[in-house]
């Protein structure tokens, strides 16, 4: 059973998508991909978030530039918490894509993560299942354990290469 | 039969939205008024926009404000042209909006006015129907006229009033 | 007789106005193309559009960059429908092209699309077009239907990918 | 056993936090509310964030403005989902709070909702909790129906009102 | 002879302007206004500026808001220098209006002044007459040395008010 | 006898500014160029600004970047009416240049041109001097005129690059 | 002998200055107040800089808006540290005042707090003052803990209020 | 005994520092560097600052780009000053790093420089430090006597290249 999906509007976006993939496959997340847009394949999209909780999805990751609505649309059509990526386009730098993504009203949350945040759009991910699969906890704290360790032996060789 | 539908996401929108209503009467224009949110009634707003051209509706406004979704959500269903007003809410002064309903992906546009430009997405509705009946671009000839004239008039007094 | 002019402020949006002509060949909708300039031209672009409709247009889309005034000097020179495509300059990422473009004050519309998004502004000019040329309607849903397949076949493939 | 913390910068935050209690009280989830400062109550906001997974929290809840750094800096001393509420302060509209909470660094996500999007918070907060508390779902599933039941009722009387 | 005259977009400006008028009063510059729309009275803006010169006027003082394409419209059609005021309106914060002033393409410059900046817009204007007026520039001079000795006298009393 | 200086904050600016000096070359105007820094050569800066106009000058062009306080600090020691460019650097895109240029308190104006606008301040600055010399009002004519007959040829050949 | 030196652009900055004077009489720090302006009284504040470290100031805060010269200016000609504040004026919502005071030229920094944050400037200015008046070190200790005591007690009642 | 202590969020911070590390060269002031994370290491961070007074240090640097904590919470446990470096990442343009590292609440201040602006973050340190090494003080006079002294060598050259 596949635990998280996670859904972008353009194959174009595969790059900065890529280092979620990496999270998930590190701490041993079933993922499934899918390419759905909110305003090229509706149904396709709209069909997937219905049945995403029936499906064993825990949670959605969803990636879009621009006028961003992937993630709204998906959230509008599901109760499993969505997590939106806003990807840089090539005008706007961002902009557009995060407020699109982030600025949604009353009653249809998005957990929104920085403009191209796709590893932390994982981490995220991977919390969220922790509230139901106690080992993920052990595997994050270890995680963020390994990276204090690894910025301090960076630290501790920094006074040398200046 | 309706030829301009125009659509809020919010019945709070209702007092940016009046001029359109203002204009479509001024010209004759017959439409009907409805509440949609793409997030919150997904099911109505997709259905309404689907049978829209069928419906006999000539081009759809839509109204939103933060992440603006409804103008795209409903292109996204529909051939007929869409027709965005980005509604400026409390935080952001109107940009989340605009951008949200402007930066469309290639594919599906979505005709944007001004924030809170209701009256004009009115007039670009009636411009967009005069393609198909004419007799609307006399009234438009007219509508400019007296427009041109109202401002000409207010400039034949001003240097009085300073 | 032309159905469609398409006018930019300058030859070097040519790369940036390409996509429009491609839709519009592919549509086979005529159309027409010019090089004038709000500011550097006036009479030319006066003169253009006040003859558009008696010259058989049916709706002008124009591109322009930084202080775009080109859609909004041409809107006020017709009661055809005008999309305006905002061009990104070297400065301010579009932003000057894309508020000089939309935020037309009452009275003049301007149907603005995304920022460099002349595809769109094309497809915006049939689905125009479609109301008094039904059978532009039919190519327009083949033309959604034809890019929702092509997605959903590029989601078919993705997870072999990752 | 408390499931959410909800911890605010500075008690004027307070009103902007309420539908964040109103939801959670509509939901039966049990919280708890801090006033808290990544800033001035450092060690306070560091010790709390450290002992609430042990302490049985399931996710924690951040509302801060300006150079907002509370949700972060709680995300960087627990494992558990932290969800960020950029609070509109007196300038920049939200934009310093907005880009102070989302844009957070690889290996540290907050889960960022709308500018003073407290309701938003909440429900994202029991999305969450939904997924090892499943009856939880069910409620959520019908929080939806009503919102959209009662939007369709307003859409039905909406032509009568203008 | 008139000396400068003042244009504006339309008669609600006229509030922001007035600085301009006590200006050019208080420097007995002599000065004519009009109100004139670049898109709602386009044939009389244009004749305007065509006739400046020949009418004797020195330069053109434009204020408007939103897509603020006044300035550009009436340096389109004079040599005369052309100064712009962007003027605030209900969304954006003025940075619509000042972009769509300053931002123009080569060839047709404005002199743009800060938002709302229209005392400014008629010093610069004296400051231009100046040069073939050199009595003007007395009067400039002993303008700055008001404004210095009124602010030195208000700093001499500073400290018994704090 | 000097007409303009051109004043850059540092030499880097040369690249931007050399369209100004192709401008006045081409209209004959003489000049002069200087690099000064508000900031790093106050004492040079307001020296030469003082002395400016005794020394002849019509008018001071200043390019500057990030908190651009060059054209301002001229302005502050001069009756002359100054010219400032703002110039992009390498953070903001130009932003930060524009709004410490252009937002000039009461009092002290400053003519901004567009960012990097520096051929549009050189033309400016010909068209403030010809208010005392006619014959540059002819040339700016001609000037104009050239350009559109530019411009007009490109369109004609369009329509075949297609 | 005066150690900090407050000096804002207009006497309109009074209200928004007035924490500052509030954290120096706290901390007893002797100040004095000025009214300068960087564009109106460029004398008058020069002078005040060259002579500031030989009067016995050992720092200066500057607050101005708009196109905030004035920290930049003091700074141009002194070598004390100047601490500038950005004041918010009535258009751009600070960001102008902002950028123009922190994004100095390499040479010649201005130490910027928040926008409005004049409490934050005079606090800053006793940091400063501290590394030569080891007294202020333990004054801005207490000022830290009482700082932390006030908002745990808010903390202490806050579960009570909601 | 270090004077001054430079940390960075991250060694790719590196080449955007080097410039803060010649200036200490160059004016003999004593630093060390550091790699701390608010986030990431945020006990080393912390334990760093608490104890930096006692270590000798006379003000610390901080640089971190996007959502940059790290300022503020070196100032939230140390009342040395904390002068802020925002750190320009890939989206946003650096305006992520300036508000979030600027914009702090009353009672933490955060000295901040412009965007990537290392080399004043370390004149600002040495103009602190000069208030308790007065030696430091003509180090200051001479370097900015250096710095003018080649803009109008400069200068002097100016009108040969052009």
């Amino acid at each position: 059973m596949k635990k998280v999906a996670i859904i972008m509007g353009s194959d174009s976006d595969l790059p900065v998508i890529k280092p979620a993939f990496d999270i998930l496959k590190k701490f041993g997340v079933e993922f499934e991909a899918h390419i759905y847009s909110a305003h090229r394949t509706p149904r396709a999209a709209e069909s997937f978030a219905k049945n995403a909780a029936a499906n064993g999805f825990g949670c959605l990751i969803c990636a879009a530039g621009k006028a961003a609505h992937l993630a709204g649309v998906m959230a509008a059509n599901t109760v499993l918490p969505v997590i939106g990526i806003p990807v840089k386009s090539s005008t706007m730098d961002g902009l557009d894509s995060l407020l699109s993504t982030v600025q949604m009203p009353k009653g249809i949350p998005v957990a929104t993560v920085a403009i191209d945040g796709s590893a932390n759009a994982a981490l995220l991910a991977v919390q969220m299942l922790a509230l139901r699969e106690p080992e993920l906890s052990a595997k994050l704290v270890k995680y963020k354990e390994d990276m204090e360790r690894e910025i301090l032996e960076k630290d501790s060789k920094i006074n040398e290469q200046i």
